[in-house]
């Protein structure tokens, strides 16, 4: 600990400091975890391979300094449209702050880190050194990207319980099939597609669209349906509860 | 926007800096918000009058700045700890990050909330210049912590339906007339106590302590209750879902 007592306020004795001990600064780092389904090869992450030291050569996650003129939404935002088009972003949510001291092994450094979902039908969005990999595969990753990749992916499971979250995983429209194999590749096992219509229509999340498609395999054409908003929220948050 | 092409790395030209903008720091901020029920007051949150500038007069959060030698987590104990008893904390998560660029009218400072239960029986623990003030009363606070409030609330309100968070809402033992009282307290409507007692214990969550109580008021005893788990999880998070 600082010795708060005789710190000096930096803005004059006018100003008593509320908090004389706060004269410490941090780097402030904006982190994006970019997820998005794939039938064939499972959940995928966008990440970018470090060529300077530290952790020269490992995975990171799309990450960059907060500036003085932004805010961590701003700059998040700022960061990633290295990687990929801002424009198909179709969630973007704050996901946690990480401050143990020696994170950054060069320099006290607190980094906040954001889940930010794409629809599986945008296919090469990456720009620049991004790539696509798969969660699974990924490997170590550089700092503690491991725990922050862990975190997004743990949030985005729970959200697919109680939120209407895979609006984002999703395109405009599509069959209940393929709605089923992006749950099943997020949260790793299967779902029953007769389940899965019920319930998200019980809540009101799904309505058709009136055409059909053919699948890719052949057989049957497969109604289509879409998402009734695009907007996150808790579903049926006290439905247990109310009179 | 700093010029980024020719900022030069403080770590010398052996170590290219990963991202060379990276030259900003700011204070860190903690923030407690710290709530628990009553039912006669309705919800309280513990605040502090502020008695310098800006804001002097108003009331704030418990907060403070994170200094070099501690992660968030340390930072919010030790800043609470000037209001309350840690001992008495039922319950922390880390509730979001507050970076507007303005945010505080003096310097630039981001700041970082934790969501803060303690149990409604544990009476007067305030120490210092901390007081417990219903949250409808509250006025407008200083900063953006009105702001930040209202998350915490939501935030405790949404989990209810989707956690069992309840529990740090409760002492060990309870009846569920006296569990229904906090429900109520933090929803703003009335719950059923025959459907709350029936959905906490399909999810396991409740059972009986084999005591009974006599209510303040007179009449019959009343059974005893407890949670069945005091560390916080998604309750049946996939139950629609599950094959």
């Amino acid at each position: 600990m600082t010795d708060v007592k005789n710190a000096k306020s930096p803005l004059g004795p006018q100003y008593p400091m509320r908090d004389p001990a706060g004269t410490a600064k941090f780097r402030h780092q904006a982190i994006a975890v970019i997820l998005k389904t794939d039938i064939e090869e499972g959940l995928q992450v966008l990440l970018h391979r470090r060529l300077h030291e530290p952790f020269s050569g490992r995975w990171e996650l799309p990450s960059g300094s907060v500036e003085v003129n932004e805010n961590l939404d701003h700059s998040v935002r700022r960061h990633l449209s290295r990687y990929i088009d801002p424009h198909v972003i179709s969630h973007q949510e704050q996901l946690g702050t990480y401050s143990d001291v020696h994170r950054d092994p060069y320099d006290r450094t607190i980094a906040t880190s954001y889940l930010i979902l794409v629809p599986w039908n945008v296919g090469e969005i990456n720009r620049g050194e991004g790539q696509w990999q798969t969660v699974s595969h990924a490997g170590d990753l550089a700092f503690d990207h491991q725990r922050i990749l862990g975190d997004g992916i743990d949030r985005l499971r729970a959200k697919l319980s109680y939120s209407n979250i895979s609006f984002a995983l999703a395109p405009h429209s599509f069959s209940i099939a393929q709605l089923r194999e992006a749950y099943r590749t997020v949260l790793g096992y299967d779902v029953a597609a007769t389940n899965l219509q019920r319930v998200l229509a019980r809540r009101g999340q799904l309505e058709e669209t009136g055409e059909l498609a053919k699948p890719p395999g052949g057989g049957r054409p497969a109604k289509l349906y879409r998402f009734t908003s695009q907007q996150l929220r808790i579903t049926d948050p006290f439905a247990a509860f109310k009179p």
